[in-house]
């Protein structure tokens, strides 16, 4: 199946070019952008010349800032194309929801991804924690911004999301394996005094799950999530969901990586004509952002 | 049928109790409340108590502030009962997702409501721009706080929504006579340097909707909203929904006032055994507090 890229950044060249060029159900036949380029494959600068040059191009994964990338959805939706959605699959909830309906109308597939929750140890924490009732359980998800995101300024600004632009990859995970839902009771957001979105966040869910988003770790790195079933199951996730080790054994993991898992998963939603569009990490961060106390934080400067 | 009040604070006394007495298919059994009473009414202070003490009342009232509204919520529905809820629903969106799977278990009504859609005018505004599409619109609810939540600290505390309160008000409107669904493009939150939440608001959503929230109008109190038609149709809801003017000619009124209209409503859905949760109005409060611009504005005493 023929598939075109949209938004050629650093996520673009590292992660999407490759696992299309690994798949067996993709064909990289264009790319879109204002700069970035893929060698050897047609680019087009416009997103509507290569949806009326190009009508054999059945697909198109975006990986766009969550801002613009509503336009851009709407317009391939619209054309009779599948779309896949880079996370968060928009900046606001209620575009995603209309998103949900051109897609529906147009009888084509819309896919939300979230790369974390296809990160190697996730089906295996799910697995252990089916049917338990979680006892308590806490995340944290510490990374250094200025390695990760360097001099993106964007990610500071509305619709940024700051600190919860990872911190929704965590919530991915945590949606996915827990046996039941929870909800935000609080949060405490702390936003650096020159900017407008958090570095920094706590937050105290239901069920006695707690998480810790922090944007300034330096030395190593955490992403790892820890949960405790009333039957004294401990499920421990590691090294952002890639490894999963269970009551003090490490577990067999998926053999696929992240976004080949993606690909793989959006080739056989097109083929069963199907949409998957799981909101909840997302209504998660609304909700932080809804029911936060906020404190100001010392100015961030790259 | 049966139904008990929950929360006997000022909506209850000047909305919620006329309401039940005026109506034919409800009586106010009991009232479950810290402070409060109704003369002539069994008062409870303890909602376990009130469940377990009176398994023939059916049906449960909450007009509590949102934050602790969830638990009460979850009780009444695991308790087999009927449950209302005042706007906005709850504090979050995934407590909301989680009643509505409660009730579905329980197999009871869960109502969602929103006051202001139930306002006079409502109904001819929608019946006037259906089948339409929105060429531009704006809406200003501009209102003194220190007129209507005199004192009431936790409208400024998280989860107290600010300005975002009533401006739930205009959006569950918006969301009900908008032909189409818009989605929000950016905001401007101003939040009093001493305060959590906003005291104003700048909206700009999708089809050139605007909307401008308010809380330190003085004199005249301001909730109107005027939408245009790319017919030329020009639709103006007044008095906060209890007047519609169409091209310039007022239109023909609903008969039920708007805590009336909810409690006929809840009757219906009951009998029906149906729920109504649109949380529309909620989703673009969250992503209002998601995506906007966050300005610092001089404090604010009572």
């Amino acid at each position: 199946m023929k598939i075109a890229l949209v938004g050629i950044g650093k996520i673009a060249i590292d992660q999407h070019v490759p696992s299309i060029a690994a798949s067996n159900d993709w064909e990289l036949m264009a790319t879109v952008s204002r700069s970035g380029t893929v060698e050897g494959v047609p680019a087009f600068n416009d997103l509507g010349t290569m949806l009326a040059e190009r009508p054999d191009i059945s697909a198109v994964s975006l990986c766009l800032p969550p801002v613009p990338r509503y336009e851009y959805a709407a317009a391939c939706l619209k054309a009779g194309r599948h779309v896949m959605l880079e996370k968060p699959p928009g900046a606001t909830l209620a575009e995603i929801h209309a998103l949900n309906a051109i897609a529906r109308d147009a009888d084509v597939t819309l896919f939300a991804t979230w790369h974390s929750r296809m990160a190697k140890g996730v089906h295996a924490a799910k697995a252990a924690l089916a049917g338990k009732t979680i006892k308590h359980g806490h995340i944290d998800w510490k990374e250094n911004v200025r390695q990760w995101h360097p001099d993106q300024d964007w990610v500071f600004e509305p619709g940024g999301m700051g600190v919860l632009d990872p911190g929704i990859n965590a919530l991915s995970i945590m949606t996915e394996v827990l046996p039941n839902p929870v909800h935000l009771q609080s949060a405490v957001l702390h936003t650096p005094s020159n900017r407008q979105t958090p570095i920094r966040a706590e937050m105290k869910f239901t069920s006695n799950v707690t998480a810790s988003f922090d944007w300034l770790k330096e030395g190593e790195q955490t992403w790892e999530q820890r949960f405790t079933a009333t039957d004294g199951t401990v499920v421990h996730l590691l090294d952002g969901g890639n490894r999963c080790v269970v009551d003090g054994e490490e577990r067999a993991l998926d053999a696929l990586g992240e976004y080949p898992a993606l690909y793989a998963r959006m080739a056989e939603l097109v083929k069963n004509g199907q949409s998957d569009v799981d909101l909840s990490p997302m209504v998660h961060v609304s909700d932080i952002m809804t029911l936060a106390r906020r404190e100001i934080a010392p100015a961030f400067d790259w």
